[in-house]
């Protein structure tokens, strides 16, 4: 039996990629020039298509990164003279407010505890905040954010620059992009690609950020920096030579997205969210980790197994399903399964099935 | 009939990359997690076998970076504190010179014509200068210098690290990485690979440089700084998730040059590059850029087109045969042709009896 991968990424690939990998050879995408015209065709392609999905005002560039990591880095170095906010309540969104110390600045952990989130319509902001960063949805423990929630911070501190970590969650929650200035994802989890490439996605202020830090020495000026990123990407190129095939994967998938319908696949994401979490609250042994119910992800689904995880995991992958294990200190006590939409509806079923049969 | 590119990167897939491929496939590659065991021993399998290939000493780190240009990024930022020399002979030993010059440090550029290279017996270099850049092989102009020269600079002045750019060239010229300290290439030329991966290697001397611009304030604290890269490497891990299926088709591409032999694998490029300038010699209208023997690439072979090269390219594009432009300012004057080891002889004396046949 073929392996199903419901780990929380890299996950399975999303069902059409092998095809697209056959077509991509066949086309020789891997020998073309980042600079040559089919490519530029293709990269213009690729964002068209997400731009379609995502429905992304024309305020907004897509650059191109190596992960999400890297975007951390780049945000840091070029969007904050001093002061950055982040809402943490786990392992990424604290990755991010590490990022930004490191590079020197004053970046301010607001600490929540892990499997909740924060309550964005009370929460108090300084005036120094040049950017404020949050997880919408947290890999680590399967918090999510509510997009109105960030729509609310937003209309309360509409100043400060608004960084989203839709890592693992895009395409499912429906952003409203005039209520945010740069949001970012990486491939190899919802979108069900092989790993190595983060998408940005910023608007005119972020640019203008840059800019102003520019004009005040305060800009890093690395090969990648947000404002190369910006100038190549006018031309449908980037910086370097990037991660070419997954560039075309990218916009073949994307494209296999719209044409299901991006309505119908948020549809199924809520009914296997639902399955899931029924699970989580029937069985006896496990416990949904995120217990207010606005706040889980429909995208990761955690739970805590009584007696610790591991038996679970072993006896799920024996069978050739691989769900994930807890991240970090919770690594024996949780289990993680990502309901991307690459898992069919019947898949989910078929793991809840038989999780419901197993003895652990 | 297939195409088949003899372009200088990206180039003509390594002729087992398909096949590698759909093992990838097959083994669940896209989906294994990066901290994972599985994900370690192929790590560690793919840096033994570049290890045993390149005869790579113990004091030598192998980390991943998204390109070459990451690379000169990540040594102008931790390898210099104020000043570097690069010899300049071309547009991509240029770039690392303009990159450390965008990072705010004194990089002289001795720049000689292009098409050449320098005369290391004769240069003098200033005691200040920390770190020498130099193109062993310079992809736009196809010269190439030759690593006895690289030695004697080295036993000329033993102290500034010395960065070789080998992104076209290797595993082709056997260096002595007892005369280097930091060495870079990139997947999509020489290894055949599909675009997405920079491979940089350096020993303790880069580490214990990049220690003490940190003890001393001046060391620029990415997510894949120096230190953390090589921190990473000894858990044979990357510092964020990386391109993992082009770790994983490297490792296998090197283990079948090693199956074929990198002996023989020199040899059948010395014949090809043997082949090709013959060619540039003997065709009337064909002259190679690189007039000093000892300067000529043995990877890309550079020739200047009397009446322009538009006309050539085309007419071989429309037999399936790609070849390369000219790089910058040579655009419409050179013709660049790889013979890298997924080129075989049979390929290049084909390429070479069509060019021949052909009116132009």
């Amino acid at each position: 039996m073929k392996n199903i991968f419901f780990t929380p990424g890299p996950s399975g690939l999303y069902f059409t990629v092998e095809q697209h990998l056959k077509e991509a050879l066949r086309s020789n995408i891997p020998s073309i020039s980042h600079r040559s015209k089919d490519y530029v065709k293709m990269q213009q392609e690729t964002c068209e298509a997400l731009q379609e999905l995502l429905q992304l005002p024309d305020n907004f560039t897509i650059g191109f990164t190596s992960s999400a990591t890297e975007i951390w880095d780049r945000m840091s170095e070029n969007l904050i003279a001093n002061y950055s906010l982040h809402f943490v309540n786990g392992d990424f969104s604290k990755k991010f407010h590490s990022a930004v110390a490191s590079h020197g600045k004053n970046a301010e952990a607001r600490i929540t505890e892990a499997g909740t989130h924060h309550n964005l319509a009370t929460v108090e902001i300084d005036k120094e905040v040049e950017l404020i960063g949050l997880a919408q949805n947290e890999t680590s423990t399967g918090a999510a954010m509510p997009v109105e929630d960030i729509n609310l911070l937003r209309s309360k501190y509409p100043d400060p620059l608004l960084a989203v970590d839709a890592v693992s969650s895009l395409p499912i929650p429906e952003f409203d992009f005039h209520q945010l200035d740069s949001l970012y994802f990486s491939v190899q989890k919802s979108f069900g690609l092989p790993a190595g490439l983060g998408v940005w996605t910023f608007n005119e202020r972020c640019i203008e950020k840059a800019e102003k830090l520019k004009s005040e020495g305060k800009y890093h000026d690395s090969y990648n920096s947000i404002l190369k990123i910006a100038k190549m990407a006018k031309k449908h190129q980037t910086t370097c030579t990037p991660n070419v095939m997954n560039i075309y994967l990218l916009g073949k998938v994307v494209q296999d997205m719209l044409r299901k319908g991006i309505g119908q696949i948020r549809q199924e994401a809520t009914y296997k969210s639902a399955v899931l979490y029924h699970l989580f609250e029937s069985h006896p042994k496990l416990t949904s980790f995120v217990t207010e119910k606005k706040f889980r992800s429909q995208t990761v689904g955690v739970a805590q197994v009584q007696g610790g995880s591991e038996k679970l995991i072993e006896a799920l992958a024996k069978k050739g399903l691989n769900i994930g294990s807890g991240y970090g200190q919770f690594k024996n006590q949780h289990i993680r399964i990502a309901s991307f939409p690459t898992h069919s509806k019947e898949q989910i079923e078929m793991l809840v099935d038989e999780i419901n049969q197993l003895d652990f």
